[in-house]
């Protein structure tokens, strides 16, 4: 039960204010990633705002909820094959989002992301967002483990 | 000046709720998207909590910008090429957000879009986010005018 560990926003960021993902930030989405064998979950509940139109969940939060957990299933899977003790600091190079049909925003949705490909700095993550068991709308994208210097680089 | 007219917005969807694009969702983002020429172009103010990290734009925020704007720019276009009086509803089929480099969060961004391919329900938009005169991210996306049964039907 992934619900029962702590997240990797938790234990990694816990000052992070990131739309997204920062536990941090009191008007985001605070998104829980969470490992779970060779895949990172989270599970999240809309608010009522953050719907496109009535029951239906925006594109734009679907691909925020995607893009900040597939970041952090990359940050993991770089952190794994280095052998290091804490994420890299790793930022979006591109993100491709398919919304395959509706998806209800009146109760939780399931995250779910998986490095595909994981080479030097940066990984390939393929993720889904799934609500009421059907998968709405998935997710491929690249994510890059910055390097000193960037503005990013402290980011957790 | 794109700001003196009145957005597609403001007069197709007032009462929409949209968290990127509804004028009656206070707790979202509001955009105002005005064609100008060819174009479709929004100027938006980020707020303190729609960052990444410090001074720098959530690319989950910026993919949201451009979904929504995109989507009106193909509702725009369709509109057009129907020669209709309204634009239909719209929906985003999938959307692919490249981020070029940080995009600073300290003030205005610009979205500008324009539809490069118009055909049957659909329309292509290709997309720029801009800021302190640097693309930070491009996005290309697929939007599609739904049948009437479908939920977003009367969405605006």
């Amino acid at each position: 039960m992934p619900e029962r560990t702590t997240s990797l926003q938790d234990i990694y960021a816990a000052q992070g204010v990131c739309f997204g993902c920062g536990p941090a930030n009191e008007c985001g989405l605070r998104i829980k990633s969470r490992p779970q064998g060779e895949n990172v979950v989270a599970i999240w509940t809309p608010e009522k705002h953050h719907e496109a139109f009535e029951g239906v969940l925006s594109g734009g939060i679907i691909g925020t909820l995607l893009d900040c957990h597939s970041n952090w299933t990359a940050a993991w899977a770089l952190m794994r094959a280095a052998g290091a003790d804490h994420p890299p600091c790793t930022v979006t190079a591109e993100y491709h989002v398919r919304l395959l049909r509706p998806t209800p925003a009146g109760g939780p949705v399931t995250l779910s992301a998986r490095a595909v490909e994981v080479k030097g700095d940066r990984a390939i993550v393929e993720a889904t967002l799934e609500a009421e068991g059907k998968v709405g709308a998935t997710c491929r994208g690249t994510f890059v483990a910055v390097k000193p210097g960037h503005p990013a680089y402290h980011r957790w």
